[in-house]
């Protein structure tokens, strides 16, 4: 006996999510299937009322439920420094750091050549364009430290830099807490590079 | 900035998937609200239509788009044997050997003392009943190999031997493809103890 049509369909569809293998799609349809009717509602509810609610800030792309969202909408914070991330979850990672007070631009990705992603898959040109009208003295870029990350920040760095605008990049160093045992050669070599007298 | 308290419900909900961390959680929940509106739509509806369509076979208790299912309903089959498994993910895993041609009993789980799941939480009383109603003459044990499928194989056996049906428990021994250098002790003293003459 093969798997009833319908349990066939829910284990494919949610093989299709990220990081769900053939068999997490079949542990998690199964457990599906078994709850009470209540707990599939609310999943399905707290589903849908996110895709309803949440926007995209039309200023800094990050994803909300108000239009500008609360960061772009505070008059207290700096408007004239802007933090460019990858993703909304970048974003709040950043945004746990209370010393920055500045604004935030999510490009949505990446530039990565290998997977054909290039400058205008990416919010470059919202990025250059909001650069250009808003008067802003720093761009710092927080994008990833892999080699999307790196490429993106190279990119982006000579293009804002032709503006006349101060370009930064997040420091690099051993993460804090981290075991020098296990940091790797680079990350070590970074950090050498970037000592501070004590 | 914290998430937004709808992306924060989503990734709440999530969570309580079975095997899936606040990562995968916040991983999946963001990877929600980017895809198109079709995609989510499609795990919606998959979703509800597999709760909808699927009932519980109430012969067997086997997951079913009908009542009962094909295995029970099937007239070729051997009705006077039964294979009792914990799960109807089991009972499938089962039915991929086409030599056995009889039927099957889920019982929704296992024994398991530790976590206080007694023979009331699951079909153990459904089962005896069915096997003093039918007229079985086999029943094969084939509960996981893990303690808690253990205890239970042992439970059952004593139950049923009472009633003067004859009880198998699945063969052990070394799984097929597998690297003997990378089998337990324990697997390998059932393979000897069941070894065959060539």
């Amino acid at each position: 006996m093969n798997r009833p049509a319908s349990v066939e369909k829910m284990v494919e569809v949610i093989k299709k999510l990220p990081g769900v293998g053939p068999k997490m799609a079949e542990r998690l349809s199964y457990h599906i299937l078994k709850i009470p009717e209540s707990e599939v509602g609310e999943l399905l509810t707290a589903i849908q009322k996110a895709r309803q609610i949440i926007k995209s800030c039309s200023f800094c792309y990050n994803l909300s439920e108000q239009d500008p969202c609360p960061i772009c909408s505070d008059i207290s914070r700096e408007k004239h420094i802007v933090c460019v991330v990858e993703t909304p979850q970048d974003l709040i990672a950043v945004s746990r750091v209370k010393e920055y007070r500045g604004l935030y631009f999510v490009l949505g990705g990446a530039l990565s050549p290998l997977e054909a992603i290039g400058p205008n898959d990416i919010r470059i040109d919202k990025l250059i364009k909001r650069l250009k009208n808003d008067s802003i003295s720093e761009v710092i870029i927080a994008t990833d430290t892999d080699s999307k990350g790196e490429i993106t920040a190279v990119y982006l760095a000579e293009i804002i830099k032709k503006l006349n605008i101060k370009v930064t990049r997040l420091g690099y160093g051993l993460p804090v807490g981290g075991d020098i045992e296990y940091a790797d050669e680079v990350t070590i070599s970074r950090a050498i590079a970037g000592r501070k007298e004590m």
